[in-house]
């Protein structure tokens, strides 16, 4: 049974008829909705020459044994936000499953290393507000004091949530018995912003995760009557924030790769007759490269100093989270390079006109479960395939066909590439 | 009895004892707490040999008749807002007390003008977000349309609200023949602003009250992901609002007086990790001079034009409320500066130490009930007292006793000129 992309695709679309309405995918974690989910997956799983479980933190494992004991992990989600996508997190998975089948059928059941899908748990994190769960517990950098006391917008706590569905989470730290023989990490993932439809490409090689800043930000000025204050006797709270908003752009902007981003700006009293008091903003500010990350977050703290000065306001910083960079694996890096661009050889109607001989290698802004597994020593590497409109969490999320099965072919090839690089080490 | 004003600030601070609490003034108007304030003020009134009532929008009327059926009329207000100051409006109707009382005293109840002293009804507004109810019923800008179908935030009907104080919404109308022989409107208010305070004076003539242009301006931009869209490939709305917020600086500050505020900006989906793509921000203009006012608005809306093509976002704008710029009387400005100075000359230890020939002409950026009585064609002029950190609406809200004491002298003052000049027009 050789590699059917279009399986890849006609699965997507059953899946998304299963879970999804009309406003899109439903598949938030821990509910029925996801849990169904899980067991159609269950159900395809079922004829191939492999063992399945589910582990301590509810991580939905799918283990071919190969001649080798060293395993070649290859990992999606099949959760979603609410009014999600079809394809984010999902693709991953079931383009795995398409690996893994081609991989059963090509070795008769016994691939000379262990081949090992997996749907990890919660990546979102949309009900609890707590992402990359599953991996997280997998890698050992998860906190349970941190997020036991976690509660839905209804009330309810995370872990009983994850008891309804057979997940104890003082059990976690057990997740982290499969990491043995992980010889190598791989991902497929839509690219979720604009990058490659820019460039006409469909794939491309996904450097690392780009480490993140978060904080809020406060000016505190004076809250004054807009028509009895005169502008030159105002603490405009508001005016220091602005410039703020405007001045991270040019922070990021000496970076080829860094983004800032202000999400949110609150005003208070927030009424049209008064002179803003107080503004609460939030700061995103995302690099691969961990200096350039540390001097952006400084320059935007002494660039609010100085406005809140300018303004007669003051200003205080809190954060929010934040991570380190996490680069994927060189030699992988190189490996996936090589499978983009032979697949696109084989290939060369799918690529919009562009050279077959093109790769793009671009680091991720969003998070994925590769960082989680990366930061714990996996060797690890990601590929991207384009978006289209950028638009991810959304049920307008979509990639065009050809680049969906792109995506499988160029992942099996990886796949195969990855195999021979781990009995090679 | 000669004239007493340490007598208003005794009784203002029994006002404040009779209806206010830790937090501050609570007469708002069409409650129960106002209602005990108007009843302590006729109790105040019974002893003067004057008429006292209330006219159909509630306004509240004390009648010294004089040997001309002319009236000079001097107004406040005993409405406050919730937790509000002891001045605002207050300190107009007992100063007024004051000078109605000298008035009675020095002309044995019969002075040469008829003098009414009239205490508006619900200037704030702050229960039905209508302000200058009273008065504009007065001046017959009143729609009863748009008001009765308001609301509290209790679902209480303006107009049932009114009934239970014994005021017919239907009736208003009939609050205009109070405008009968009316020759001049006379008001002294705190000034609610800290330029007063900065340039060490007391008291200022107010040249009119500023015209206002009140605007919702929302930029559309594109919601995307904080991690994934690169810099160049943003639409974002915040960054255009953020340019507009510094912008409206320089436009008003191209004029001596104006103000242009930006008092409300709120940000969707308002996330960390989303570029906003859509920012709704309010800004309030105000003037003296109209056709400065329509320039600022024409400069601004120009402005976000261009702020919204350059971050390739759109920008629409929709008015809240507008009102035209409302200059007091030539000659009463000359009279109420007169007064200030002949004030000074005899009270030169209450100066602060500024020449006592000094006085200060601004425009009031708040409105005030005379804005209404103004634009109905009665000779209007008003007198500001210097405020403390320019906070008003606030149970902080204060002014020196000494700089009361002052004003309601000057209101005297002033009444006494106007008397005169009434009958010799």
């Amino acid at each position: 049974m050789p590699l059917d992309p279009k399986r890849t695709v006609a699965e997507l679309k059953e899946l998304r008829a299963l879970t999804g309405d009309e406003n899109g995918a439903q598949r938030v974690a821990w509910t029925d909705t996801w849990l169904k989910a899980r067991e159609w997956f269950a159900g395809k799983v079922k004829a191939l020459p492999v063992e399945h479980h589910y582990d301590a933190a509810g991580n939905n494992w799918v283990t071919l044994r190969g001649a080798s004991d060293k395993a070649l992990l290859i990992g999606g989600h099949l959760d979603s936000v609410p009014n999600g996508g079809w394809l984010d997190g999902s693709l991953n998975v079931l383009a795995g499953l398409e690996v893994l089948r081609r991989f059963a059928d090509a070795f008769n059941g016994r691939p000379p290393v262990t081949v090992r899908l997996v749907d990890w748990a919660d990546e979102e994190g949309a009900r609890f507000g707590r992402s990359l769960l599953g991996s997280s517990a997998f890698a050992g950098t998860h906190s349970t004091a941190a997020d036991r006391v976690r509660t839905d917008r209804d009330g309810i706590k995370l872990e009983d949530a994850l008891r309804r569905c057979g997940v104890e989470i003082d059990r976690f730290p057990e997740s982290a018995k499969e990491r043995a023989n992980a010889a190598v990490y791989l991902e497929l993932h839509i690219e979720q912003g604009p990058v490659l439809e820019k460039m006409q490409l469909p794939l491309a090689v996904v450097l690392g995760t780009k480490g993140v800043e978060r904080h809020a930000v406060t000016f505190h000025g004076q809250e004054a009557h807009s028509g009895s204050t005169p502008m030159n006797a105002r603490r405009d709270a508001l005016a220091a924030a602005a410039k703020l908003a405007l001045e991270i752009r040019t922070i990021a902007k000496k970076h080829p790769d860094a983004v800032c981003t202000m999400g949110s700006l609150k005003t208070f009293p927030g009424i049209v007759t008064a002179v803003v008091g107080r503004c609460e903003a939030t700061l995103d500010q995302r690099d691969l490269d961990r200096k350039i990350l540390a001097q952006m977050y400084q320059e935007a703290v002494d660039a609010s100093k100085r406005f809140a000065a300018e303004e007669h306001c003051t200003v205080e910083w809190s954060r929010i989270w934040n991570i380190e960079p996490v680069p994927f694996h060189p030699q992988l890096l190189d490996l996936c390079d090589q499978a983009i661009r032979e697949t696109s050889a084989t290939s060369p109607g799918n690529w919009s006109g562009t050279s077959s001989a093109k790769s793009h290698r671009m680091p991720s802004g969003p998070l994925h479960d590769a960082a989680e597994v990366s930061r714990c020593g996996i060797p690890t590497v990601m590929m991207f395939v384009q978006s289209l409109n950028g638009i991810s969490h959304n049920k307008i999320e979509d990639t065009r066909e050809e680049h969906l099965e792109l995506s499988v072919a160029a992942l099996d090839r990886l796949a195969t590439k990855t195999t021979n690089w781990i009995l090679s080490h």
